[in-house]
């Protein structure tokens, strides 16, 4: 277990020897642990020697100019100039932050980022001003559309943040898929099968084997297959796709850059300019008054996790599992894999950096 | 078969013989049939009588005063004074766009609703404008949270539309229920079972009954159980009621009134206000010249058509059975099931409005 401000502390100095600036370096570090914490471990530390590898390869700026290269009342895009997600989507945030409190909504198009970690550290800024946040991100393709033995989308999360009273905000931030690619890792490890409904083979059939993805076939899409619904997950991971791609300028569908495998993909080759976002904000008092509807917030919340349950089970509240997670992993540490730390220790080596000691 | 303008003339007299101003009558007959046109049956004249039991038990106002109660340059809340969806929501939908025009986007709450047809045809009045359009309404409830044995949701459907250039406009349409209540009719009609994860039975288990839901049972959030993601399915049904229910000032979750069924819940007895929807226009260039979206939005649809398919299958693009549906019928007709048809004529008995001739 390492304590998770020893972390962050690594994670900063590490972005610095990269070359970030410090306020850049700190923010970085903080949504990166920000997902250790919550437990969305395949998206925090574990990732850092991806954006490592991203700037080895002339694929990720350092020290991006960040600007606004389009706007009207309530929207914007944004070019992230090739920085780290990590610090591109909360600046995007924070300019449909800015919209919010004038026109009432603000909306973000991002185009040239890369990957912007958890949905849910980005959408979650807009609850300190009674906003209610909206945060999606494409990636490279991993993910067949109903029917298709080609992989054509990302994992493609949405989130939408809400603010209650005395409860806990809503926030629901799930991946477009049937199961996030971290829960094929577990398996793996375990040398498990998965449940049906997560994975095809390369042909398109349907496969309960980990390893499939690896393998050249697929996650599928929520819904799993056709009478499932997978036509609807497909849908949602294809509107996400549209918002962060399309809309903004960026690449889109099969053409989105893969996070940092091998064989990265060039700018020429794409149809736009490189990872894209979408995020927004939303001042409840544009709709009601804050307290009435926060104290509804509560209402709605208390029902439902007063649901009578199956089997002795609660009915939980999206944002429930994670932040528990948080609660024991700031008492308790953050355990890493072994290669995990491996990658970790490389990385303070090559930069000087001492990786933090056990708890 | 019936052609689908005399049906529309039909239900268009039905209503201005209920009361609606003929203007409105138009809206809501179009709207009603263009369910039946898309092949959502379930959403179309079926409904008919149903509305007219909302009338009878003073639940419906066929006047109704719909209002602004409250806006910013990008929100407004629009009470629909207890008028007919199929009325209330184009008009808000309206505001949306005109929002939109001056603050790029516009975004409309509505309370005090009643429902409001297919999600798809409000939405779609974005589309001529060169804008995006969303439309979200929950329901009465009918759907259990993961792990529980209450019905607290809706069906609760969400539509994105993006207009394409030469290719049909992405038509994204869907509840966020593994299938839809009038899946499970078309199996009740031919006594056959449901595949697994489309609902549970009183006690909460799984079940393949597709009468389950009538047997004190439940339709399942998409993903239907947990090993599948149906938290992603309930999180996406919980945020539609929180959109339409909370946001607006409308019931929300348990408390939704039901459509047309025994045992009206009074108003007294609710949270809110009626039902509720949330409506969403955002003007393409608010982003981009929308030629350049358009023309990236065919590269999108065509790439995803030409995907290499399972078994000969090809991919779909959201719409796409809706419109080839559309075609058929507007050449062929409008079949109607028995029970449906009956229903019509009694109703064109009461008010007086002779039922159309088969083709």
């Amino acid at each position: 277990m390492i304590d998770y401000q020893h972390l962050f502390d690594f994670v900063r100095r590490v972005f610095i020897a990269m070359g970030c600036p410090e306020s850049d370096a700190e923010l970085a570090a903080n949504v990166l642990v920000s997902a250790d914490l919550r437990g969305i471990d395949s998206h925090g530390v574990a990732r850092l020697s991806g954006y490592v590898r991203l700037m080895d390869h002339g694929r990720l700026n350092p020290r991006p100019d960040i600007r606004v290269v389009h706007e009207t009342p309530s929207t914007a895009v944004i070019d992230g100039d090739a920085g780290l997600g990590l610090v591109v989507a909360p600046k995007a945030m924070q300019v449909a932050i800015e919209k919010a409190e004038k026109a009432g909504t603000g909306w973000v198009a991002v185009r040239n980022s890369n990957h912007f970690g958890i949905a849910g550290y980005h959408a979650s800024l807009a609850l300190p001003h009674d906003m209610v946040g909206w945060a999606m991100t494409h990636a490279g393709p991993l993910v067949t559309p109903t029917f298709s033995k080609e992989r054509l989308l990302g994992t493609n999360p949405i989130c939408v943040v809400m603010p209650a009273d005395q409860e806990p905000p809503f926030v629901l931030d799930m991946a477009t898929t049937t199961a996030a690619y971290g829960k094929l890792e577990i398996l793996q490890r375990k040398n498990l099968d998965t449940p049906t409904g997560w994975v095809q083979d390369a042909e398109g059939k349907p496969s309960t084997d980990a390893n499939a993805v690896r393998k050249g076939g697929a996650l599928l899409p929520l819904g799993g297959d056709r009478a499932h619904g997978s036509h609807k997950g497909y849908g949602l991971g294809a509107m996400v796709d549209l918002f962060c791609g399309v809309l903004s300028g960026a690449n889109y569908g099969p053409w989105v850059p893969p996070f940092a495998t091998a064989g990265f993909m060039s700018a020429e080759e794409g149809v736009g300019k490189g990872t894209g976002h979408f995020l927004g904000a939303m001042r409840v008092d544009a709709f009601r008054p804050a307290s009435e509807f926060k104290q509804n917030m509560d209402t709605w919340i208390r029902r439902f996790r007063s649901a009578e349950g199956i089997d002795g089970q609660s009915v939980l509240i999206p944002g429930d599992p994670e932040r528990e997670m948080e609660q024991i992993r700031k008492q308790e540490g953050i355990p890493l894999l072994g290669p995990v730390e491996n990658d970790l220790r490389q990385l303070g080596d090559r930069f000087g950096v001492p990786f933090p000691e056990e708890n």
